[in-house]
């Protein structure tokens, strides 16, 4: 196999006197340098009275914190997926798309967050997909194949994982894959319960708003670890059909899951004076995982307010480290996804009249059982902001054999929003950093200018003084429990 | 008008004691984020070892420089125009598509090259097109329509410009619109000799690639102003047909161009020892004009050559500050044009086995007379790269209304490029900026984060201690030049 360790002296860092206690990964799963244009278009021609002849385009909050780009593609792939991207961004090392924390020989390699547990520190993984989907999976499981969901989620909660319990915070979707098969809920095929398994290592388990809810509350007596998992089956719902949910069962949002797991990580990590610089704090990832979903489904509703909730959150975890400025941040997505570019035309405003994404319509029409498709389209259409759709449209989309597809299709003709791919792409992504003062400026001369995915976990290893081969090569100790 | 100045105390501008003596702007137009990924890919594909199942893709030399990125929107429109954008980059002031140097309401807005000249500093416009095209015609000429070439040339060799002669370099193609409409080689519809008229103001003026030599060779004896219109009737060749060109006539490159400019400008503002603080330097924008021209057209063959040598030109130009340290320089696009995305399985080899752009094939096609179109087509493709094209592609081409579109497409399906428009688009671009040592430091401490266009100038004329408005406020004592 070809050499895929950086050389640590190549890196251009320059390291000052202060160097972050705690570190905030963001992975926007899929994110398009287009997204962010979109988005902040949006808000500047539906809140912030600019129009299309006269926009009044004001940034967005991530407009503060570009400081450079970021090369994608995996070790067997000009175009990455999101288990090789995860695994170099977890690791240092490119692999082969669909794999998960492994070389591309099958051999594991340490990640960043578990060589933060073995310093010491507490760590957490907070996301919008199912827990064990390839981004998460990808800081916290080593196989060979990001489809094992299974083999994941055992791996997480430290069932099988070589290592044993790595994980203080999990939140996330997917609590399917952690109740045995007995269990009507799950989605294993064996009799292994992780819940239960999870129960014994002390972990607090909630799995739906009131237990969140909870959870928020009772955040002064609750201790790590904490494992969150509020949607059973799948992914949490994209953030504009969250929104729509009754209060009472509602999702949690991606910065309100945050905000909790800020709150438990950076408590059961407290310190007073000098004792601090050498207390070890907290890493944590925080995937935005379904902005690259909507992107596949090409569906700029989700889309929008999937990134503006990312948005939301990048604002959210700003005011969190100008409160606690032992910590930086960075945010990077692993690829592009859809191919999103925006031509000569284009106009955002049509999207603000959906209130629901083009797989929530789908699910809607698929439960419909009634003999007037049609009018049953027509009445549901304002819901995707298509209000004003035409007979041909409609009959269209009551004939066709692809609704949610032909559904977007007709947004994406409406907006002007291009698409080329239900897949992902190969350019460069957008680097996003931030830590105050002194700190803010040493990490912002560091992380300036292009970089190779896989450098990015290298610079948060120097920045909290990790030892991610030390990790790797405990892995490779015995490596029986790999499939 | 809504008020479009900026506030200096908003921007983020941290002066060190060390700011630059010279200045060099540079806008590769259109350039689009995934131009870079094309390029840096080919390159690793096709030089460097690499495969599309085993990339070994190493940073192209403008992977040293990214700083952050810049929104592009103009007055009127979510997508630019490069009237409103080279105006944009130029004077600080948002305007509407088509204008140039002008605000929304067809007032004149001065130009950070004008301010340049107005300190007593040297100045240059060194491009790839017509010399009197949207961006350098931003810089340099107040106009409502940018499709007043002959207005715009006269005003650039400061016949009609109100603040007389304020280029010192002009270098691009274009011949002909200095020229009276007596003479063969004309494009005006007016007896105005622009030739003599820069002879009569002591421009040493070269039209070919024997005077560019002697220019070159000369250059100690040479003084400012210079002009050099290397091609007369419109832009200079694509660098991929300009390769082809006989050495004897071949036009100068971009670069080429670049070297003579900057040797000249420099020995024009040399100074010694403390003198120097207190001497003034140069600004020169230098474009890489047809980087555009090569997106619009959907052409991968010619946009691949024109990026390879816009990367050549920034290390050349790096090269140039590192043995002249009192220089900075930036670069930015003015927006995206063509709307490229490399989606899964798109793959950059098949553009090495061309020699020629579409425009070049078209113009061949259109110059053949014989019988056989499908014949020499088929003898003709291999210089496009598609030497193994199938009877179906041949005799669809022989047969095609649109020869080059239909071409480029045919390439682009070989590729898997894929282009979402022949127009602009709204994606941010990126921007990169050098200079040596603590200045570049504080160069790129400045530049870091996103921007609006407008931002830039601005920067710019902060960094040289230039004062716009007071161009603006001369240009505005008597309009009656303006049309």
């Amino acid at each position: 196999m070809r050499q895929s360790l950086i050389s640590f002296a190549s890196l251009p860092v320059a390291f000052g006197a202060i160097s972050p206690r705690n570190f905030i990964y963001i992975i926007p799963d899929g994110l398009s340098p287009a997204s962010i244009t979109v988005a902040r278009t949006y808000e500047a021609l539906t809140t912030g009275g600019g129009s299309p002849e006269q926009p009044l385009v004001d940034p967005m909050f991530i407009d503060q914190l570009p400081v450079g780009n970021v090369r994608t593609h995996s070790a067997d792939n000009l175009v990455t997926d999101s288990a090789a991207a995860g695994t170099a961004l977890a690791t240092g090392f490119k692999t082969d798309n669909y794999m998960i924390g492994v070389d591309p020989d099958g051999a594991p390699v340490g990640t960043v967050l578990e060589a933060a547990k073995m310093k010491g520190m507490k760590t957490g993984l907070v996301v919008t997909s199912v827990i064990n989907h390839a981004t998460p999976a990808a800081f916290s499981a080593h196989t060979l194949d990001r489809n094992g969901y299974p083999i994941i989620a055992a791996q997480q909660v430290g069932y099988s994982h070589p290592l044993g319990q790595n994980v203080d915070v999990l939140m996330g979707g997917g609590a399917c894959y952690f109740k045995p098969s007995s269990d009507a809920n799950s989605c294993r095929e064996d009799d292994i319960d992780l819940i239960d398994h999870a129960r014994t290592l002390g972990y607090h388990i909630t799995e739906d708003r009131e237990g969140f809810n909870a959870l928020e509350a009772g955040l002064d007596d609750i201790k790590l670890p904490i494992l969150g998992l509020y949607n059973n089956n799948t992914h949490l719902a994209y953030e504009i059909d969250r929104q729509q949910q009754p209060e009472e069962t509602r999702e949690p949002s991606l910065t309100e899951m945050v905000e909790v797991a800020l709150k438990a990580l950076s408590q059961s990590t407290a310190c007073k004076g000098r004792k601090c610089r050498s207390t070890p704090g907290y890493f944590i990832m925080i995937e935005a995982s379904r902005i690259d979903h909507a992107l596949h489904a090409n569906d700029p509703v989700a889309h929008l307010h999937d990134v503006l909730e990312y948005d939301r959150l990048l604002e959210h975890v700003k005011q969190w480290i100008d409160e606690h400025p032992d910590t930086a941040m960075l945010s990077v997505a692993d690829h592009e996804t859809g191919g999103l570019t925006l031509p000569d035309g284009w106009d955002p405003r049509p999207l603000s009249g959906a209130s629901h994404s083009a797989e929530c319509m789908q699910a809607q029409l698929d439960d419909y059982e009634g003999e007037d498709l049609s009018g049953f389209i027509a009445d549901q259409l304002p819901s995707y902001g298509l209000g004003e759709a035409n007979e041909t449209t409609i009959s269209s989309l009551a004939a066709s054999e692809d609704f949610d597809f032909d559904l977007v299709n007709a947004m994406n003709a409406e907006t002007g929003l291009h698409f080329s791919t239900g897949g992902h792409t190969a350019v460069d992504v957008i680097l996003h950093a931030y830590a105050r003062g002194k700190m803010g400026d040493d990490l912002r001369r560091d992380l300036v200018g292009n970089h190779d995915n896989i450098e990015i976990p290298r610079f948060i290893e120097k920045y909290l003084r990790l030892d991610i081969d030390e990790v790797t090569k405990q892995l490779r100790e015995d490596v029986s429990w790999l499939e």
